[in-house]
């Protein structure tokens, strides 16, 4: 008799984005008449085309594909070396961050990599996860059957940057710029969860999928700029926001060859460079050969100003809402190193009511923050991911709240 | 204090392939005149360009992502809708078999969909794994905490066709056309398999990555042509050996709404297709849109016509080493219906003396037979992939064997 993984029956029937996606589906069905005006700020999906530079990039690997001589099969399941090197050499090494090439894992996603990274991970790990945050570390936890999980809260009074706990954690997520708050750590910050990582011998999971949005030169923008991080957290990043790769599918984890975990007994301690090498060599193939090599193309001159185009774009979307918000006077965070912006509800709504609300009287989506955990209740987030033209038009919606 | 998955601990340090590559280069170094002429016969990887159809449908999609109004950003974690229905109309419905679009879930590769079947499963099923086979069912079973594991033995007596065990297993691993033994199933033989399945309650994962090189009409392509398995089994298959796409990435799983697996109670029966659904929904994002355009077109006339064409292509290499093998007096199994031969090692020689022996003398790289389990001791595996130049040259130099 085949057993379920019963930690599946723990999980809410739905995953937040399916139910948004369902509700803006029966609100359409019900009113065919404004159907087509629905302005979609909720799910952080890019909607400008691909950079030159990579359009340029895939036609040329396919071609390389429709010949024999230089048509590639399988390709090493960590990443082409001329991608782990573009990666490295320019996010980490040009900004004096010692990391090699071979510490780059490419994927195929930060999701896959954030669920993937537990199967390394033994049971028994006690697990700090942001309160609100991307509710996908909560849930792959919950299938993994780690029920040791504790909450640090993202308030108003810390910003929401939460603090490191009193009690002793041995897994730590953290995602800065926040999804979905849009928050942002600073070094100080930053080094507290180092600091206390280090000493309790934690790990720190570092999802930094938005870090092309910091602008501020203050804010670090990898957490291997804070001292001591190499030996304690792997770092999880996505051309899916910089290059606007989510329909291409590639990431990168770093996973530094100092980084260390221990046995059950506490005894042994292993690095975790090799386990997650051979994790990937046993249970993931690599990433498709024209889309390595349109990431690498993000890395060229014109690559790197098109990058910054379109991270400009999308950061004067969220400037415009910013300005919309501050103007009706509505409290709000994020939205200047980073494409989210966090907003309080109005009269004391509730999340999904206040979706509703703006779904139902402006035809704009949003995402309710109870989506992403208890602390979000009562807030809303909004996404800077859209045309100039449907964010213009929703800033004026917005107006008249 | 983070702890490891200790399973880790109890795999054997390197992936067979990882191994292979490593002594190929060791010899290549060693013998630096006889570096270019080394043939590999050892990994399945394509040679052939990929088929113009995909070419041109790789081209067309990357080139709407060049523009605002056909750029497409994240897709259905399960696949487009246009691919999900071009896989079941054509390998399922047009061969009456009864699949549903919404029962193909389009994934990255076989390989990550074995490994990664395991998180829906529970602790505590009993694993039946056929010797010799892919070593990935295996090593993912360890890492996976499944210490469970029964062998099923592919002998000389049964033709590589292991038959069902007395006891009760709960997750069965079937890989037909198989890798490494070349060997087919009969409908009889996968019926036993079926019947046994529906009897015990047992899931059946039917690796079928090979099928379309199954020529002989009489052999299933696919285990849903045995009544009773859409209750029973999950199906893999795979674009990277009929399409070429081992660098591009594409495959897909077949979960029927029909199939059922328990609670650990045994009381409680669950749809394993809305937990592989939530899953994928958590864990992965899809598969590169231009990639799943290129899957489709192979399911296009031109495209059907070309995969027919580069199965044959590497039949014709088989066929090549079979008759080559046959003058020899050698016993082997497979190359009729699957790119793999299966040979004995001579004299009696461990399979990896065999490799070593083939390699230093011929310049021939190939598979040991016990790097697929303890049954492969005394054979090893020649691949058909490769170009017809080098197929040839490997022929002429096994004659003087």
């Amino acid at each position: 008799m085949a057993f379920v993984n019963e930690n599946f029956f723990k999980l809410s029937p739905s995953y937040l984005f399916s139910e948004i996606a369902k509700r803006v589906s029966d609100f359409k069905t019900n009113n065919p008449d404004k159907a087509d005006s629905v302005i979609r700020c909720g799910i952080g999906d890019v909607t400008e085309p691909l950079p030159a530079a990579s359009i340029k990039a895939l036609h040329k690997a396919v071609d390389e594909m429709a010949v024999r001589e230089t048509f590639r099969g399988y390709g090493p399941e960590e990443g082409y070396e001329f991608l782990r090197h573009a990666v490295a050499e320019n996010d980490y090494r040009s900004r004096n961050l010692s990391i090699t090439d071979d510490e780059i894992f490419v994927s195929d996603g930060s999701k896959c990599d954030c669920g993937n990274i537990l199967d390394i991970l033994g049971k028994g790990n006690r697990i700090a996860i942001p309160d609100p945050v991307y509710p996908v570390y909560y849930d792959t936890n919950i299938m993994a059957g780690n029920e040791d999980i504790i909450f640090v809260n993202g308030t108003e009074d810390n910003g929401f940057v939460p603090e490191p706990p009193f009690e002793k954690v041995d897994v730590i997520y953290l995602c800065f710029p926040n999804n979905p708050t849009g928050a942002v750590a600073t070094k100080e910050q930053l080094k507290s969860w180092v600091d206390y990582a280090l000493k309790n011998k934690s790990l720190i999971i570092f999802d930094a999928a938005y870090g092309d949005y910091i602008r501020n030169p203050d804010i670090p923008r990898s957490i291997y700029e804070i001292e001591g991080a190499y030996q304690c957290a792997i770092e999880t990043r996505s051309f899916s926001k910089s290059g606007g790769f989510t329909g291409l599918r590639c990431a990168f984890a770093v996973v530094p060859k100092a980084l260390t975990a221990y046995s059950l007994d506490g005894e042994k301690s292993v690095s975790l460079h090799s386990v997650w090498k051979r994790r990937q060599g046993s249970k993931f193939n690599g990433v498709s050969y024209p889309v390595q090599r349109a990431a690498e193309a993000l890395y060229s001159k014109e690559g790197q100003a098109e990058v910054r185009q379109l991270v400009d774009f999308y950061m004067n979307n969220a400037k415009i809402i910013a300005e919309t918000l501050r103007k009706l006077g509505l409290p709000f965070w994020g939205g200047d190193n980073a494409p989210y912006i966090w907003t309080k509800t109005i009269g004391g709504k509730s999340s999904w009511d206040m979706f509703s609300f703006l779904l139902d009287n402006f035809g704009i989506v949003t995402t309710p923050g109870s989506g992403f955990g208890k602390m979000g209740e009562g807030y809303f987030r909004i996404s800077a991911f859209n045309s100039l033209e449907n964010i213009k038009e929703a800033a004026k919606r917005l107006s008249s709240l």
